[in-house]
């Protein structure tokens, strides 16, 4: 899987996602007023789920031919309840369908049997009676390593099976990160490099034509040295890099994440493309997006221009 | 909300959960069978989500005088898709109707604003043109703490607005566990000290009449040792132990993480509690729920006898 990432990123010469992290809050005004007129308490969450998914359906429409991929917040679904997760469904189908790459950003972890389930959830499938239930299909999902490698064993198997991949936390991008994840082991790592050197460690088997794995790490944009540091260290896995826009990582401070052929990363914008429209003072949001991630896909590609590592133009065969 | 279940496992003399970790494949063949008879690929998921709850009920209906909390796997309803997700929801519901504490087993994780929005999901509500949402409500979470203070605050302010509480993985139950928490940091700390000190601060200001807070741990039962160090350091955290029965620890393993009161945890046990009816060779699970609740009950309140730990029998006030 990750080589069809890696491919949709090469053909559309755009190593980003955009991050469907839909808050309600986040759709404009008289869109909401349209959808939502003499909503009831009842209603409310059906409603607003199915304003979310048309607002998604038409960032989709305006982007996916500029980006190869999208990544789906679960949390924001899951606030709204059933009506919330099945939009997320609906909307990882329809992602889907429109030809991106899909990434349930799920943060998931357990022991090893319930690790198991969740893979099943999202990268596979489950048996009942002789028949298969798939539960909320995507190409990747994000996890957690905190319990060791038989809460990643689940994942890794359903990867391999059913040709899928996963990104492992490492060094995420938010401004505690480093309270636990920055302390030095006894042998001089820090946390990161630990749970880093793992993440190539379990993926080793998984790796494909461009020499990334289909177990890779999430790395925040917002901390570059250690981005760069982490490029250097973990040769075979491939980044999901959240950070950039609202969170204040821009082109620079993540072309470190990126080797000598301009891959080993997508980079994730969430809200500055979503909520583009404030900025551009349009209520077009879906132009907006588009305008936005065309704006991204440019400043990466300059940056990476820039730091002498244009990517590559043709696809491994 | 840590003061709601610490007077129900006084009132009923008994510090264990059902871990209501349903897998579909717990359900007895007859039981099964009545229930699926024609299924079909369209609905097998709607059914066999609606067999699962039934399944819940009766052992809920079977524990709810002996127990005075459930644990809900979460990963066992996503993997049926939404029917599972509702069948989640009404699980949640039921227990919390037959007086039950409700822990929603989710161990979620993630940057600061969007554990918001897992913190409105379980343990609050979202507001969508003023009316009030609740997704999955429940009276405890378990959360997954590698990302830091950001990640964990949401869920400490929904537990002090809402009266809630969440339990964070300190040391999980599985074999390979240590490998990351075991590690020694630069000060001479394991990492499951050092999340387990954090536990402690975090908490602090969500302390009970008991002592213990709102904020509480995951500490495996599987590790005894480290267990009664944990009760020791870490005197105002209340422990979630798993890994009582199926996954190995009896009573004598985890008498170390309960006080002189023979407070401080609660034990969960799922599969030796589902699957009880296959050892005791009946087909009514529900009586076989029951018998091995009462023995699980016995077993831990005998331990602590023996280890000088006798439970309290009267509420504090």
């Amino acid at each position: 899987m990750i080589d069809r990432l890696i491919d949709a990123i090469i053909e559309k010469q755009n190593p980003t996602a955009v991050g469907l992290d839909t808050k309600y809050d986040y759709l404009p005004e008289d869109f909401r007023k349209a959808l939502m007129a003499g909503v009831t308490k009842a209603d409310v969450a059906e409603r607003a789920a199915k304003a979310v998914f048309n607002f998604n359906r038409e960032i989709i429409d305006a982007v996916c031919d500029i980006v190869p991929a999208v990544k789906v917040q679960v949390a924001y679904y899951e606030m709204a309840g059933l009506p919330g997760m099945r939009c997320f469904y609906d909307t990882l189908a329809y992602a889907r369908h429109r030809g991106l790459v899909t990434i349930a950003d799920i943060k998931r972890n357990d022991i090893g049997a319930t690790a198991q389930a969740y893979a099943a959830a999202y990268l596979g499938s489950m048996s009942i009676e002789g028949k298969a239930v798939e539960a909320f299909p995507a190409d990747f999902v994000t996890v957690n390593g905190y319990l060791g490698t038989d809460g990643i064993k689940p994942f890794a198997d359903a990867c391999r099976e059913n040709d899928r991949g996963a990104f492992i936390l490492v060094k995420t991008s938010n401004p505690s990160s480093g309270e636990l994840q920055d302390l030095k082991v006894e042998d001089g790592r820090t946390i990161y490099e630990v749970m880093g050197d793992q993440v190539c460690q379990w993926g080793g088997e998984l790796t494909g034509k461009y020499g990334y794995s289909d177990l890779g790490a999430v790395v925040g944009a917002t901390y570059p040295e250690q981005g760069e540091a982490l490029r250097k260290r973990l040769k075979s896995v491939f980044f999901l890099i959240p950070g950039y826009g609202a969170q204040g990582a821009g082109g620079k401070e993540l072309v470190g994440c990126f080797d000598e052929r301009g891959l080993g990363g997508v980079v994730n914008a969430s809200r500055s493309i979503l909520c583009a429209y404030k900025k551009q003072d349009t209520t077009d949001f879906a132009l907006a997006a588009k305008r936005e991630a065309e704006r991204m896909k440019a400043d990466i590609a300059q940056a990476l221009e820039q730091a002498g590592k244009p990517m590559i133009t043709e696809c491994a065969k």
